[in-house]
């Protein structure tokens, strides 16, 4: 059967977005996944835009790029010699190395944008509103130059699928050389189309999509991944086309996504939503019921996703956990997984079910923790209440020595926070908080998720606990670590 | 222009959800503003399926429908003359009062759900399987019988665009009387395809679609009322079709229904969502400064969405609450402002700056409190920390009376949630539990929303205050009080 590539940049244009920047270790656990879930392509990063994106890139591109079967590895870039050079400094490492190069040509950037006559410009960007003949003659020469994909992107998400569609087929016909391409999209939600929008261009012969796990990306986001799938999947009848995708691993992928972003899908999101497969209401209830046909055109387990169940309980040891581990995707050993098995009897401890989605939080936590903290909280004692004015005592440890401050504010948070600033001598101001559980019963273990601006750089942090305070304390000082890491201890290569 | 009537079904299918359930008052505040935002249509409920849900369409069909330039006020029933008699008692208060029977024809539904041959049925659910001669047959007859309005569902989400607008097309063609009267389609998002489904449906000919606020609904929700709006809109030069819809209300509309609900949307959902607007990447940055048109087809004010902006002070009187309370929606008067004005004054001591969202927050809480709690939160303290045992003493008022006990657990909302168990003699088990500021800051009120099973009754539950621990025991007690009314006190009507 005819197969279309899953090109993924859930750690380009995805990080890109407000609230879903990732670490190196973060994005190489979702690089791991990602492999793991048999995606065609990896965008892992923009190398020229910072040394963070580059050692990202790189790092992917070595330690995942290098597995067998891997995804090849790609680095996005304008063009321009340099840009392109420090590109493949990032990538050669891979198995499959990949460039992906871009520019801007629909009248309106360029007139804007890039302040530049069309004689200029090479491939584009925001096709949808590009003067068509011009883009053709653009694309035709870019594949005599060797390209080997031609991506057609819709940057604002402006497209219908029908006229989305006729300009695929019209690219098709007009293009010269494009039989021997693949023809791949690129689609933006802005108006709730990015899907529909890369089903009407795989109709029409394109080859490959960009998409993103959770749909995430600037803006209203990209293509979500799991929608394409599982609709070319569900509907292999009506578009007789296949991905190379293992779709057990999606809703597991998906979970370690929000995981890692602290961004959790909304319960109604196709696929991978809480309620995807719910159903509640009494009649619908009962066509269930009566054959699980009636309603359900998918099958949870399609994607991998079995019910809660209780997988290790406070007995349970160091083996079981590492075995189990292994299982959800977290190879852990040595030290890792002596500190992951701490974390997990202390939750054993206070938390009489452990579920699968406790350990990922735990495990995910463990991996991601990019650098050794500075920071790390030693001792927390708060008292709130009606009438009382909240306060907290805080002991931090940073270097092998301890430091204590107490702290009021309008809540308990609000008083711990202030104790670590009195401590650290930094002030965050907390920018976005959530906190959710990850399983359910009072008992249930909490991830808090907060972005915090430090003089101008905002951070993200992430904590759990079963207690929301401690929870909170330790989400806030994983943001400030990042910004309080001695200097020296962050690897920087800059290039040429 | 031609026009679409937005059929919106936020308060039927929308409040099917599991988690997304309201009481009257909830659904008449969503209601309201419905008829603000000027949909066409209000689906308030399915009158038979419980008293709750007859009691909620009467009162929406009364107070909303009634008002001048109202919606219609639709009741959904099975057909079958007990039914649609009881729909009626309760939507006919209603200028405009509307009937939307349904009954299944697709093979699959006939054959496990109904039992029934094919000759007993009258019009189609899961119309995207249905035999397609079949269905036009009884299409034709039920035109006949004098229906105004033909929808075509697709119930399982099943569908793509371009067979469903292939199929929308030949219904056209081949259904009797078809002209006489207006198509309407009603289309859900197992695979993402729900907006694309009802744009093409419209592009073939139907000028009513069935959705909801958010796309919120059963399993992957309905067909997002914002992204069709907004398509239609921002794309006016492709479609050419208008609706009435005044969309600087949209923004308003979604949150209010996340406030309700204590659901949030995903940051990158599209129109609505966190970052719908928002550009962070340095290029696309680049790009906006130099000229807004480049990335942003639709304006932020398009969906009445401005920047957050501080309203009000800790020296703002009662007169200036309610003018601004009455520009957000919200016309509070007597015991109603009293209340909310002593909230906005609590808030206002501890929490420098008062934004929208948070009087939003308290006006939300304030008019959708159904029935005098029964039991109200008096004293609350908390001690917890690390190496401490998290514990809790709380006194609740009843009915003019105190009630005290402590209560300990893993954490201090645990322990909160035993002390207050300990009083009621109820045993609620948490089954979701999620807090978010509101706003940003560390003072900024924090909203809880849970969901707790007592006994097997799930009830949610909302608070919202600065301190994460005491909107955690507001939000239970709110859920605790759904469920520990005295009896007598709701309003019950049930018919013959």
């Amino acid at each position: 059967m005819d197969r279309v590539i899953i090109f993924d940049t859930t750690l380009r244009d995805g990080e890109q977005a407000p609230g879903f920047s990732m670490n190196t270790m973060e994005k190489l656990e979702m690089a791991r996944q990602l492999a793991r879930l048999q995606v065609d392509v990896i965008e892992a990063g923009f190398p020229i835009s910072s040394d963070e994106d580059f050692e990202a890139t790189r790092e992917v591109a070595k330690q995942v790029g290098t597995l067998e079967n891997a995804p090849a590895i790609c680095g996005l870039s304008r063009v321009g010699l340099g840009d392109i050079d420090r590109c493949w400094e990032a990538v050669k490492y891979a198995r499959k190395p990949r460039i992906h190069t871009f520019v801007a040509t629909s009248d309106i950037h360029l007139k804007y944008k890039l302040r530049k006559s069309r004689a200029e410009v090479l491939s584009p960007e925001d096709a949808s509103r590009t003067d068509f003949d011009y883009m053709c003659d653009v694309l035709s020469a870019t594949i005599e130059a060797g390209a080997k994909t031609i991506n057609i992107p819709d940057t604002v998400g402006y497209a219908i699928p029908r006229e989305w569609g006729e300009r695929i087929a019209r690219i098709r016909e007009k293009v010269q050389g494009l039989d021997r391409v693949v023809l791949s999209v690129h689609c933006h939600n802005d108006l709730g189309q990015a899907v529909a929008n890369s089903l009407t261009a795989i109709m029409q012969g394109a080859r490959q999509v960009e998409c993103t796990i959770n749909g995430i990306g600037e803006r209203a986001g990209n293509a979500s991944l799991e929608e394409i799938v599982m609709a070319l999947r569900t509907r292999k009848d009506f578009f007789g086309i296949d991905t190379r995708v293992r779709t057990e691993e999606i809703f597991k992928t998906s979970r370690l996504l929000s995981h890692i972003t602290g961004v959790h899908v909304q319960p109604n999101k196709a696929i991978v939503g809480e309620n995807a497969f719910a159903h509640e209401a009494g009649i619908h209830q009962d066509g269930v019921l009566k054959e699980k046909l009636t309603y359900e055109i998918m099958r949870p387990e399609d994607i991998g996703r079995a019910s809660n169940k209780l997988v290790l309980g406070k007995h349970s040891g160091r083996a079981a956990l590492a075995a189990r581990l292994k299982e959800l995707g977290f190879p852990l050993a040595g030290p890792e997984l002596d500190r992951a098995f701490k974390a997990f009897k202390d939750l054993a401890d206070r938390k009489k079910e452990v579920y699968d989605e406790d350990l990922m939080a735990i495990a995910t936590d463990e991996v991601t923790q990019a650098v050794a903290p500075l920071y790390e909280l030693d001792y927390l004692h708060v008292i709130s209440g009606t009438g009382v004015v909240p306060s907290a005592t805080v002991r931090l440890k940073k270097e092998g020595q301890t430091f204590q401050d107490s702290g009021v504010g309008d809540g308990p948070v609000d008083a711990v926070l202030a104790a670590i600033d009195a401590i650290t001598g930094l002030k965050g101001r907390l920018q976005d908080y959530a906190l959710r559980s990850a399983t359910s019963g009072k008992d249930a273990i909490g991830e808090v998720a907060m972005k915090v601006d430090f003089d101008g750089t905002i951070v993200s942090g992430k904590g759990a606990s079963t207690d929301v305070i401690e929870a909170s304390a330790r989400a806030y000082l994983s943001a400030l670590n990042r910004v309080a890491q001695p200097s020296g201890q962050r690897v920087k290569e800059v290039g040429p």
